[in-house]
């Protein structure tokens, strides 16, 4: 990863979430906007609760969508993820 | 529980209301909106006025679902807990 | 009263207004905002300004409904609290 | 008076400002809206730059109305209060 | 001038703009919101940048009309003061 | 100059933006809103990042339009101001 | 560069983002809010995280446009700033 995030940002590679199929039916709003599961793989000189490494939860829409090396990340501040699976 | 929640967050179990039978009445939106009782799971390391299994009050729609092993889940701040059922 | 409120938040039991009977005529807006009376039951640990068995004045609509053992009750911040009764 | 005001709230009786005879005329919204004068008649215990017995200037719909004992008063935070008649 | 402001408020007596005649012509919304000049007359204990005999300029519309002894006044807080005329 | 702003206000001498002749063309309100140069010519005692003489840029419409002895200036916060040209 | 920005800001010299040709189709609002890549050429005395010649991502429409001899540049507050490519 060639990207140092500022301050208490961290840089997280989204895990896609498998979705049923759901042909002819609607997605409602509702499922778009559940959390999502991602892997740290940066984190700011003030980011202190996380590393490298961890997987973690945060609401969908969190950060900001970058594209580094034809790779989708996000970068968000740290206090908009929810939690660490452990 | 394999979810550690950042900072003065909680996990919460949510327990469903039992809600009497209103066969062919309106149910009003205040009737959605009560508080809700849950069961702590887990707490992050800032959320210090709690402890993993006190049942708690705190306002519908509050915090973010999270499904976990197939089961759903709450994480919101500490803040968002109105008290605990002693 | 079994609930903790936590940190600046008290349980205040209502004491229901004596309305006058309006029949036939429409209640005005106004007369459901007036601030109302209760007595406080149970106390957070940093609601220092309050003590069980105060009566206080609060605005109408402050803080959340709950329904222990079947009666009603209101948890609000101490800030809400307007004033004690003395 | 009863009503012991929490934190840095005052109670004021409200002086009703003596208004021209308008009949025929619409009574212009700003006109409504002209700070009033009235008298503290409580104090909380930080609100330290006023004291029962001062004439005051504050915001019409300033603060809360309360009734007790049949007359009308009004609870509004200390700095809701422009200034003081000397 | 017999009133004291509370706080970092302080007494202002507006000096009328003299505006052109502009008759025939539509006043545009943005001459009506220029600074305005006026004079203090009384001071908060808080008001520490000012002092009674200043002529300030100060955003129309800012602060609270009032009228003592027959003459109209602005209660403002010091901060919405632009500047002394020296 | 015969003004002293307030605080960590500043003056500020706007000179006007040469514009090139758009006739026939609808000005974009992009355009309308790039940060613009000024001359600062009077600070307040806590606008220490600025100095009279001071070429600084700042935003199109930030501040309050000020006409002395028959000249316009902008009176603003030092926190409005981008930068100084060196 | 003969700007210093004020305070916390940088000022960055924006890097155009190679855009595939879209004839005949829509570009999606979404396309256009992604970061966008700069180079930091001057920057404020609180600005203490960054340094000229950092190439940095930030988010597009942050900051304000400047055009400093014939060049437009971005001056933003540090905290606009995603992160540093290193």
């Amino acid at each position: 990863m060639n990207l140092k995030p500022l301050g208490d940002r961290v840089v997280v590679k989204m895990v896609e979430a498998k979705e049923e199929i759901r042909s002819g039916l609607v997605i409602p709003d509702a499922a778009k906007e559940k959390p999502q599961e991602g892997e740290i793989v940066a984190i700011g000189d003030l980011a202190k609760d996380l590393k490298v490494g961890d997987i973690v939860l945060f609401e969908k829409y969190s950060g900001s969508k970058v594209k580094i090396e034809g790779k989708e990340y996000l970068i968000m501040h740290q206090d908009d993820v929810l939690g660490v699976v452990c």
